[in-house]
């Protein structure tokens, strides 16, 4: 009863694009405990992609799932092939041309003769909605025992149309019953190395497992065990979290889907109070990540990006004379840009942010990955860290990190209040 | 003469791990020239791995790439596995274990007897040497005509180890005469269905290949061809490239790793003007996408995130009564906000966005997808346009496309400035 993935394109096979679809199927599979023995890639050539499902079904696979070659252009064949494989005629739904021609209208777009073609499906196949674009997938079962599923290359849409539709029709088809189910513990301000060794207990277990993920300055522990239900699943997952997050202490922040800015959000709700930003080096990385937040707006008012020096002091109020004494990049000029976006916006916090990006403009003195974060608090005081960031790391990765640790000093201090 | 890629191990299969080596040998191999139409993922499991061996040998493939299951542990297999498939008995290389032992010698450890498995090939295989780790690889010829490679599975040896020894092998087997040579056409403001269908005739060509591409509102035509040098290269694809910009008129924006906010900051430079932006649903995108351009200061000073309607009537002087009368929402208010951050930041252009990100707020008269961008220019007048996104975009998108839409109208004025 295993799966393969056959992914389709040639850009696969150019090297263009990483295969992130593969690496989603791949997961959600294992979550579905679902076997699943091979992945192949292979271009936008009918003969190959037959030859390739060949081999599969040889293999004894009982679920194909494609994904690309979906699209309106010449070279996306997926569709016609798989058909032509099973020797099935195509068939045009009129629910997805409407479906397609109403996507196009309200983006003041016609619908041409080729988009019209992602309406057509092997009679006898289901359609697999996709709510995000137009070209739809099939969810198929082309001889007994066989089940065909068909995403399109688009990554996003690929994987709410697994989660909203192919999910249900293979839990419909007696696949899923027991499933992985987990959750993920998020810490702030601690190195992999150092959280691992203190929760080294929990790693050595085998039921549940704990397993630690790094990445930009976070890290994860993901606990998991394999239950038919979530509330099986929960008995033995919950007690396991709750000591490990005990363990982490104020460096844990959140769990599965929170990031700093949601985490944030909910901190200031509770308190009733708003936030405005003032960015530098980071010049709309910060205020990007709390804006990204639906909702956010009951709390973030706004913010300046203060790239310029005559930005910091005409719309900040910061003192010129301390630009020219202490430069742009300093404990002091993070402190007056925090305060002056708080009193400017009328906020309860103020955050500021000033440093230095790269790759150019660094100094022995102060040198790239070198940040100041100021932070102006509700009863009008204010405080500053000095941030040093690997001089090795890229200037996204510089502004992303400092972003967040700029959140997670105004999360402690909440904490603390 | 075409190559496989396949890759093993069970991260792959179970999702843990992106295949970002996959990509690289899919570049590397495009670069050569040398055809790569399969790529396979297998788990650490003999059987399995020989039947996908059995099955790239019947496809003619004449370059087997392994990646992956040539460390110590018991499920490191691919080694044996090869030798077993061409009945090849495998024999210790003294060179190895010494370099083995050394290795381990200078991280402070001692080499065990499974560390010493890594100095197993088979019979008659050349070693391919991994300066960066204890894993080495195998070149080996077992059969007339087919060329078998293997690699660790960590990307950075992987990486190495191709270009020290794997390239120059490869090439003194005849292969590597002729590369493939490549540049992407980038557009915007057009679907990749109509981009399509205009350049149709260099679409149906073969040499060179003409391939679109389409992702976040952007369309890209990658145009290529086989030569044995960049100059002959360039003869053939120089002039369609030139046909298809002229075909794609004003949407086109840049080639290869260009992208709005870098064209944007070329023209500026060129005209030495200064830019400031307004942001209210973006909250902070635009000015990231901007500001994430080194050097992006020289004509980038900064703005203003005026996500509460407060902050939009006191720093950058909107109208209160405009926008109880027309909403914050209109194009009205983006006017006033291009106009009021350009004049409070002096600069040359001024931007102002205002939208209803979602997934909340949207109205039947102003759904979620409903932006309007504000321009002011440097004679002090102002334009503004209206940008209808699908209403089933996420968030996220939504501010992406608004944000690049924003910098293509910017693009647009300054071209016909």
């Amino acid at each position: 009863m295993s799966a393969e993935i056959i992914c389709v394109g040639t850009e696969l096979l150019l090297g263009d694009i990483l295969n992130s679809n593969a690496r989603y199927l791949a997961q959600q599979l294992a979550n579905l405990g679902i076997a699943h023995y091979h992945q192949s890639v292979v271009g936008d050539n009918p003969g190959r992609i037959q030859q390739t499902m060949q081999v599969a079904i040889d293999r004894q696979a009982k679920i194909l799932i494609f994904t690309g070659g979906l699209g309106p252009t010449p070279d996306d064949l997926t569709t016609a092939t798989i058909a032509d494989f099973f020797q099935t005629p195509l068939i045009e739904h009129a629910a997805v041309v409407a479906d397609i021609e109403q996507k196009y209208a309200q983006r003041g777009r016609t619908m041409t003769p080729s988009n019209r073609r992602q309406a057509l499906q092997p009679q006898g196949a289901e359609i697999l909605p996709n709510p995000l674009g137009t070209a739809p997938g099939m969810m198929w079962q082309p001889q007994p025992g066989l089940i065909v599923l068909t995403f399109p290359g688009v990554p996003r849409e690929m994987y709410r149309m697994w989660q909203d539709s192919a999910i249900p029709y293979l839990c419909a088809n007696g696949y899923g019953q027991e499933q992985i189910f987990s959750t993920s513990l998020r810490f702030w301000g601690v190195s992999e190395s150092a959280l691992a060794e203190k929760v080294d207990r929990f790693i050595q277990m085998s039921d549940p497992m704990v397993a630690p993920y790094a990445g930009q300055g976070e890290v994860r522990l993901r606990v998991s065990t394999r239950a038919t239900d979530a509330h099986t699943a929960a008995r033995k997952i919950d007690p396991i979290a709750a000591e490990i997050m005990a363990i982490g202490g104020s460096h844990f922040y959140g769990q599965d889907d929170d990031n700093l800015s949601k985490v944030i959000g909910k901190l200031l709700i509770a308190k009733g109070q708003t936030l405005s930003v003032a960015e530098s080096c980071t010049g709309g990385v910060l205020g990007a990540m709390l804006t990204d937040v639906p909702g956010s707006s009951a709390y973030f008012r706004g913010g300046v990006m203060a790239y310029a020096n005559e930005v910091k002091t005409h719309l900040l109020k910061v003192d010129s004379q301390l630009i020219l004494d202490r430069g742009a990049v300093s404990s002091q000029v993070a402190e007056q840009m925090a305060l002056g976006v708080r009193t400017q916006l009328a906020t309860d916090w103020g955050i500021g942010i000033t440093g230095i990006a790269g790759p150019g403009g660094g100094t022995p003195e102060k040198p790239v990955g070198l940040v100041y974060i100021g932070l102006a608090a509700p009863d009008g005081t204010v405080s500053s860290m000095e941030y040093r960031l690997s001089t090795h790391f890229d200037r996204e990765l510089i502004r992303q990190m400092s972003a967040k640790q700029a959140l997670d000093l105004l999360r402690q201090k909440l904490l603390n209040q």
